[in-house]
């Protein structure tokens, strides 16, 4: 069902599997490259753009988590209760822009000839280097070394450094390093996967200066009225003679530097860059803060700055990174996901993950459930303190929740948005947008998976309390208690997971997911009520939340309508899918997939066919619900009827096929999961990196091969080990633990490396693990 | 559950039932009344605009069938096979304007004195009249009548007739006749029954003259490249001194007459109007053809033309009117709703009936169902040639029926269009738009309706059958045996007439019509084989149709899932509609309604409740299909669910009930739907007359009072007589019979008019109608 076209990096041989690297450059593979190349903070995102120019073969992207400019959306026909605005990660301005004379002749990749090249992303230290020798049409070579970082540690910066050296002559070089204000979106026809995108400039440019080193941009976007400042400063490390001079354009700060070059001699130039937007400093001081950030960036330099940067990732890679015995490619694949995704999260409780993260503007930069089910269970077991944050986004969201509940009619709870930046909902078509209810208890399922990896009971106190409430509450309201389905509370008019399914009655995954978000709920009361009296009293009287209603949602949760047949152990997918006819596989072209682009969404939602797990979410999601045999059953009902048309479906597979024992599907559909941008499996990689499917390649590994569970808050491993590995180790966060696994072909070494003594599972067997003294199973199976 | 208010013309005291009169003017009813007194051909359709201007009290609108404006429809989210570019009916050229100066004072009714107003429609003759008598701020008196027509015998031709005489004094008049082009359509937001409309000028001038009396505009528009052109020609009759001079501004043709008149010296200006369009006549003969038009039409004189005018009224009264006996007010809404049936339809076979006919730019000018479920039985069995020319139109419009159903994934049929003008599927809301597949069986009823009632098997042959054999294709492809429900022919994923639930899995309606569908076209088949093999056998090769596909129709017909609950005798509107919760309409203050404008689309199709008629207009339109307890239950179960926010509804209940002996309910519901539009009961009367309510009104009467169905292609009747009434009278035509039904509150009497002897019945009795010999028979029940 799946179509492989591996288009890989015109690279891959030589593999080292802590960088990708472009060994030759390509205006084809220019777009889709720079995606790959971006680099990124959770703050500031930068695609990786060439800094002479892109001369029109990608996308000049820039982007600040949460800034975004709104537009009304027009439909065809409106209906009440359409969302009003769009809101659109905004592409900003452009400070990666340095142009490069050598004599007449500007520098390009375009012309002349390279006898060098090499573009590496190094994951290990987060840089993005590009070395070159470059000789002009006329003759004249150059060496060229760029270095850039977005630096993990102050997310208002980041750094550019260029080494020149003319390699025969004396050259009279000319840079010109500038601040674009002349951005605008990318705007796609027909690709829902896209958005139509802003149409012409979102930005008016409030303040322009160019001032020797010194350059600054201030712009205001039209309609949200978002303010962003860009300064930059310019180190220049030379022996040679050269002036400095500088120039504002049409939205344009240029700093120009004139160098009388010597053969052999390496001139340094070093592009300090400060981002902020009024969502972090009020109006009036943004520029006054930008460079103060800026100054005290200048003050350290860019050496220094590099160390805290590379510190920060060591760390990092210290709690995360997953190793791979005996598939470089993989290994490198599983490193580039990790990255990406440390990359994309905002870590200031007031922003999330684009589907995207900061690397493209696919999906408009929006945040969908994809956060939390596919991204955040990575965060919860290695850097639980960035999913926190993730999770303070949505509860600084509840507000516009509540308002978009009452506008869905519902007095009570919150309805969280399908998807958005700010908090409103910005899905433009209802049936795969509003209508999934099911994120309400996403997020829900990850306070209460976040709670339990961590203890952090401060956090259910004071943010995840009130969002287990007011889900649950919505929960209450949406369903009732139907006579023709035995009194049972159902929920009708949802799509689930499966957006080839759409406006159903009692999707099972939903019901499930539903349930376990009211049991949560009434758990967390009780907890509350036992532990924190008084915060329970307070929280309960601000939100009117009276005992009958908690009552109310146990009896729901009690009397959840799920979907099942009890001859065939099939989870029925909603009340209606098993009284459709199977879509004709056979007779579908592989050019047709992905199905929604090819066919009316009529058409689709008429047959049995899934783009992506749903029931099959539920079975891993929740699987202590359910038997093994209906695991199997229900796997081998869905499996043929998933097109994977999602990105978000292969690791779900995986995992299950993990589960079950199919070890080459596992495999097989892991290998299409972990290095599905790297190869661009997907074809579309030039919008952005698929985040959900990075954060699945985690979860293929952990919970797939691995078998990590927490039922019950129990740690445990069923862990088995591809044919084609000699090995794999990871490390996991939990309760204040740090816990080293290690599989080989036989057996599994657990080892406590931080925290007190903890009870894991393995299989069936309970082990006492204690420091220092690991512990090895053989594995079964 | 209806929200009655009476909003009448500031004139209903007095009523003359073949007129409707305003008796003063006021700006707050100018845009309403507007569309009341609409005059139009089926071609031509002029809003009741004042000649003077309306001064932005109303909407100035002059409409061609079939001529509109196509843009690019705009989706927040787009998906495949979404349509793509809108049709709005275009407001075009304006030629009624006159503005009439005294001296230096301009007449309009906003200042000076009106001493006498008086503004009626004449329905008997199709005039629009005003006559007034006007003192001018600074006291000048003058008397003006104005005559309106819109020649039913010739489309391209409209005439307004100028009395004006100067009471007391002799006054420099001065009369500025003006073709003005510059003219948009309405915009509205927010109200998917308007439809946003098109944003500026949709017209490009092409040519401009103004020569003496006559003057000319021709139009292009920007993106559907349509040409219009008017030209008006005038004639001015006075002893008076005057002179006449012309000239022409931007976008407008104008000529003025300075006349010194005298006090009591009546000066008659005739302005003849021709409009026509590159859809009547080649491009390049358009301004040559009109003239020709213009020409002929002058010759003839406005008193022979108006004669003829009116001859053709006459013809139609006699064919058409209902007499009602004891109910003026009743009267006149009738007459005023067949009026404009009359005047709506096209009788091309290239245009067809919006559901605003000519009269106001509701549903974008859009035709619906409602032309044929509606509107067109008063047409089938009163002027049956205007049916069949409808029925052309859809005939003329299969090819992009048929490329619509090959973007539904379909091989075979056609899928008609929810909403459009030429063709093309307009609708840019699926789900309560492309999703009604029902249009199709709708369409394929009438067929087989308007062939029974007239046995013009002409007809049939030549493109009935076509229409019914790719329709029944299109079942036969659209639906598919499901295994879970006992291999029945299931049809999922369809919206039928009740939108307020939508998106559903065997639509009871939508199975039942489409069930019609095949078997007559199985009969159809069999017909033309017997009767015409030669025929039938080309157009078997033209569509390439085997006996295969018969068998399968017949097969899927025999196999259809009807949804029924055995034990309730419910006929669930569909799959999951008895499995959702009940609005609850007790909290539902009035103000909500229609819903639509209130509650998300989510919100309304979770609950039990009906915007109109589905399951009971099956019960009415195959009532031989069910019985009378079934109807009885079924009314009884439906009624209280439904809301009758569509004003395709009421009718409907009034001829169940009517059926099932409920009549007081009969009554009123009847009384809803007759004067609907007259009494503004929607509030949207503005937007233009709802033209299935007017043809409803019809059916209200024969099908519903008098009981009248056609099964087995035996003409019935049950008559009775509501209490309020001292009786009613129509006539029918019939398979070429003309039959008049007179009934009081005791007996029916039928007499046979025109054509051969005729068995009907009365109840259960067999009446052998012979000419001239009325049959009286008691009512029952």
């Amino acid at each position: 069902m799946i179509r492989l076209e591996k288009k890989n990096l015109c690279t891959s041989h030589g593999i080292n599997d802590w960088k990708v690297v472009e060994e030759c450059f390509s205006p084809e593979t220019s777009y889709r490259n720079e995606t790959l190349f971006s680099l990124g903070n959770g703050y500031l995102g930068f695609r990786g753009n060439l800094e002479e120019g892109s001369d029109g073969t990608g996308l000049e992207g820039t982007y600040i988590n949460g800034f975004y400019e709104t537009e009304t959306i027009k439909y065809g026909e409106i209906a009440y209760g359409f969302p009003e605005k769009s809101q659109t990660m905004l592409n900003i301005a452009n400070s990666k822009r340095i142009r490069i004379f050598v004599e007449d002749e500007e520098f390009s990749l375009l012309k002349g000839n390279l006898t060098a090249y090499s573009r590496a992303l190094n994951m290990r230290e987060g840089l993005l280097k590009r070395t070159l020798v470059w000789t002009s049409p006329k003759g004249r070579t150059i060496e060229l070394d760029f270095e850039r970082i977005v630096h993990l540690g102050r997310k208002h910066l980041a750094m550019i450094r260029i080494r020149l050296t003319p390699v025969e002559a004396d050259y009279k070089i000319q840079v010109i390093s500038t601040i674009d204000g002349n951005v605008t979106n990318l705007t796609v026809e027909n690709d829902p996967r896209v958005g139509s995108g802003l149409q012409g400039k979102a930005l008016v440019t409030e303040n322009l200066e160019a001032n020797g080193t010194f350059g600054l941009i201030r712009q205001k976007t039209k309609n949200s009225k978002q303010t962003v400042v860009c300064c930059v400063e310019h180190v220049l490390e030379t022996d040679c003679r050269h002036v400095c001079k500088s120039f504002t354009g049409d939205s344009t700060a240029n700093t120009v530097y004139e160098i009388e070059s010597n053969a052999g001699n390496t001139v340094t130039l070093t592009k300090f860059i400060v981002y902020s937007t009024s969502h972090d400093f009020c109006e009036s001081l943004l520029e006054q803060e930008s460079k103060r950030i800026l100054s005290s960036a200048l003050k350290l330099g860019y050496d220094m700055l590099k160390q805290e940067h590379t510190d920060i990732l060591e760390d990092f890679w210290k709690r995360s990174d997953i190793l791979i015995i005996g598939d470089p490619l993989l290994q490198q694949g599983i490193r580039f996901n990790l990255f990406h995704l440390l990359q994309s999260a905002g870590t200031d409780g007031r922003t999330s993950l684009a589907a995207k993260g900061l690397t493209g503007e696919g999906y408009e930069g929006h945040y969908f459930w994809d956060t939390e089910v596919f991204a955040m269970p990575f965060f919860v077991y290695t850097n639980p303190e960035i999913s926190r944050k993730l999770l303070e986004y949505r509860y600084s969201i509840l507000d516009k929740a509540r308002h978009e509940a009452r506008l869905l009619s519902h007095q009570k709870g919150v309805k969280f948005p399908w998807r958005t930046i700010a908090g409103e909902e910005c899905s433009a078509y209802f049936p795969a947008g509003t209508a999934q209810y099911h994120i309400n208890a996403d997020i829900a399922y990850m306070v209460n998976k976040y709670v339990e990896a961590t203890g952090d009971y401060d956090f259910l106190a004071k943010y995840g309390a009130e969002i287990l409430f007011e889900t649950a509450r919505f929960w209450a309201d949406l369903g009732a208690y139907i006579e023709n389905k035995g009194n049972k509370f159902c929920i009708n008019c949802v799509t689930g997971p499966d957006e080839y399914t759409a406006i159903v009655d009692n999707n099972c995954y939903t019901n499930l997911m539903a349930r376990e978000n009211l049991y949560n709920a009434v758990k967390a009361v009780r907890w509350m009520k036992t532990n924190l009296p008084e915060e329970y009293a307070r929280l309960a009287h601000r939100l009117n939340l009276e005992e009958n209603e908690v009552i109310e949602w146990k009896r729901a949760a009690d009397n959840m309508y799920i979907p099942y047949d009890e001859e065939t152990h099939i989870y029925p997918q909603d009340d209606s899918f098993l009284d459709k006819p199977v879509w004709d596989f056979a007779n579908t072209p592989a050019e047709n997939y992905p199905l929604l682009l090819h066919y009316h969404p009529l058409v689709i939602y008429r047959h049995q066919v899934c783009k992506q797990a749903d029931l099959v979410l539920a079975l891993f999601l929740l699987g202590d619900l359910f038997s093994e045999e209906e695991k199997k059953k229900n796997y081998d009902f869905y499996e043929p009827l998933t097109t994977h048309d999602s990105s978000l479906s292969t690791c779900i597979f995986s995992i299950m096929a993990s589960e079950i024992g199919y070890r080459q599907k596992a495999f097989d559909y892991f290998m299409e999961t972990a290095r599905m941008d790297l190869d661009d499996y997907k074809g579309n990689t030039k919008n952005g990196v698929h985040i959900a499917n990075m954060g699945g390649t985690w979860m293929c590994i952990v919970n797939g091969f691995a078998g990590m569970r927490t039922y019950d808050g129990t740690l445990s491993f069923r862990p088995s080990l591809p044919d084609q590995w000699q090995g794999y180790e990871f490390n996991l966060s939990f309760r204040g633990r740090l816990i080293k696994v290690t599989v080989n072909r036989y057996a599994t070494a657990y080892q406590l490396i931080e925290g007190d003594d903890i009870c894991i599972m393995h299989y069936n067997e309970k082990i006492m693990l204690k420091r220092a003294v690991p512990e090895v199973r053989k594995n079964i199976g």
